[in-house]
């Protein structure tokens, strides 16, 4: 048997897949399983994205354009002007996700050796596309003690050498929920001028900002144009994590060249989500203002909740729908997988993150989840509950 | 400026892309254009296709399995049987399109320097896949005096070194149209055994097989079944290019479980274009049997025309839906160029694929282009025409 590559076997998989098999036995035990694991919102989907495609008078479902549709594209410039982010159709290339985004960020931007630096805990699968691309992720942790703020710019600097090619946030922030503020992304620009390096930011939550704080953008960033790699996805914003519509957006030319080649590889993106995705921006704004005030909601009803669970603790994240929470166990791996394999109460129990995969610093994140409130607040408030009885049954246990 | 990787200065620009800004000018000095250059077929989708996503009662377009629909899969099995490709629902990994699976199986299957052999001309793509995993393609040149059938196996065990890892074949042939025999698919298998490589056969031809001679899948090939990975698209074979549906195919649970963590990585295939795609295998069989007998005339009808034409020569593909003919011109490149720079006949012009972008090897298929039938056949006819005209003119230029 041939075998297989060497990067194949060093593919992280990630926490939330090891864990996956025990969730699904849990409920072929009939347990009723609170996902507080992933990013896939209950919210539905605009009317305006069902209904093109429901409408759709097309006979043949060809190729679309390797960077996809202009009237998409053309489009999407009017978006994120109404967040000050000033590009044209030209600069914005559509991918399968916001992942592909991703992926064709790193093959075009870094070589085999070449190294990225990434605040963490990060998103787990910024490794996976690294090590796809054979690049290395150097870590710069962030504490939950400071809210997961951004580190001191002397730890980024700190790491930098001559394989040094890039830095990459997401912003808001996955899986903290954190924003970064104008001072701290203004650190970040000097950091990429001094050192000439990619920034790439990733920015899909952009909709899920809740503290009246600016959101600062890395295309705000005056003068470093050409170093920024915007990271977008329809995913969250719409409900639409299937359609697989995500866009790589970048003014500089050369990379711009370079990432069309990639994307002409693989033909085009998908076709019908790109219809789908075209049709959500004329989605009602009551769509966007009702999910923004569910989300606000499940937000203060989560972090209030956990909080008053005697040694558990969560800082207030101020974007995205996760926050990244500290429990009373020596082990959150072993406590999640217990919860899951050992642990019901009334016929429910809960699926967490462990934190763990969200960093690449080892024993970091050790006494932490991430929890994801994508379920709505009926489902959170006995989520809640059966976190604390799990938590006092399992620190009442004989081996603790 | 940050400077882009090495790879992205390596990965190919096809000769198709190349012309392709040529196509556009000439559409816009208001020329019909006959695009002999792109598998995008005239072709209607299945109705049962359409209507799958016309009468979507989805609320949420969610994430669907990394790995993709159990349902979808379950139902491709029966599909495959027909072709006696006995597979379970588990061995099965849908992808964003055939493109993708070529590209997990590379970054599953090689490193950085390994290299895999493989029959040329060959669909330009790999290359770039290739290039994008860091490996190295070496081509075996096949040749239109012998129509394009499979190299003397020697000439592949000169290739073999240390840092072979597989052979990539196209069966039905992508650009050739050639079907390979039985005795020549035992022939790979034996080298394939010997050396214990890996086998990646791109069959999504497979319906389009015109001679009554025998499809021999890698899958039927006994004793390597580890070896094989069968990459697989619903695009060609349903008209539905756009929706970007493949698959990864292999018995290997090894290989299977690495290829995941890719998919994984890249979270999900995307979820209507599955829909479509399971619906499509309950199209009428009076949809397969219409769209044959469309190709099998097409064929025929551009064959015999090619051949008619002073100086011509193209081989009788037994598959797919391209051939690559002999031009009598001394560089087909520049004679593709000038159709559409240069050239018209009553308001049309034609664009071709120069067959040179198909061989890795410098200088081969300098006379050839790749033509696909994609086309109804009053525009092949016309096509045709433009052809005939087009090379008289070249070929009595002064500067010939």
């Amino acid at each position: 048997m041939p075998v297989i590559s060497e990067r194949g076997i060093e593919m992280p998989n990630s926490p939330i897949r090891k864990l996956a098999p025990l969730s699904d036995s849990a409920k072929a035990r009939g347990l009723k399983v609170y996902h507080l694991n992933i990013g896939q919102p209950d919210i539905a989907t605009p009317e305006a994205g069902l209904d093109a495609i429901r409408n759709l008078d097309r006979k043949i479902l060809e190729y679309s354009p390797s960077d996809g549709y202009r009237s998409y594209r053309e489009k999407l410039v009017g978006y994120y002007a109404k967040y000050n982010i000033n590009v044209s159709a030209d600069d914005i290339i559509i991918t399968t996700g916001g992942s592909e985004a991703v992926l064709f960020a790193f093959l075009a931007c870094l070589d085999p050796g070449d190294e990225i630096i990434v605040p963490e805990p990060a998103y787990a699968n910024y490794m996976a596309f690294a090590v796809s691309a054979g690049a290395v992720i150097r870590g710069v942790s962030s504490t939950i003690e400071e809210g997961f703020s951004l580190p001191s710019i002397d730890k980024f600097e700190e790491l930098i050498n001559e394989r040094t090619k890039g830095i990459m946030i997401c912003n808001p922030n996955n899986p903290t929920g954190y924003l970064y503020t104008r001072a701290e992304m203004n650190q970040i620009k000097s950091l990429v001028q001094k050192h000439d390096l990619f920034l790439f930011s990733d920015e899909v939550y952009r909709e899920f900002i809740y503290t009246g704080s600016p959101y600062i953008s890395a295309c705000h960033l005056v003068g470093i144009e050409d170093n920024v790699v915007l990271i977008d996805s329809v995913s969250k914003r719409y409900s639409e994590c299937g359609i697989r519509i995500g866009a790589l957006i970048t003014k500089n030319k050369e990379l711009r060249n370079t990432v069309m080649k990639f994307c002409q590889a693989r033909l085009s993106p998908p076709l019908i989500g790109q219809i789908i995705a075209e049709a959500s921006l004329d989605a009602d704004p009551d769509y966007f203002r009702d999910t923004y005030d569910e989300y606000v909601e499940r937000r203060k009803f989560l972090i209030d909740g956990l909080n008053r669970i005697p040694g558990v603790y969560s800082p207030i994240p101020m974007g995205a729908f996760y926050t990244v929470a500290r429990l009373p166990v020596d082990d959150a791996d072993k406590f999640c997988a217990w919860c899951l394999s050992d642990f019901e109460y009334d016929g429910q129990t809960i699926f967490m993150a462990p934190a763990s995969g969200f960093y690449t610093t080892a024993g970091l994140g050790k006494d932490e989840v991430r929890i994801a409130y994508v379920l709505n607040k009926e489902d959170l408030g006995n989520a809640l509950i059966v976190l604390e009885k799990a938590l006092e049954t399992y620190n009442s246990l004989p081996r603790k």
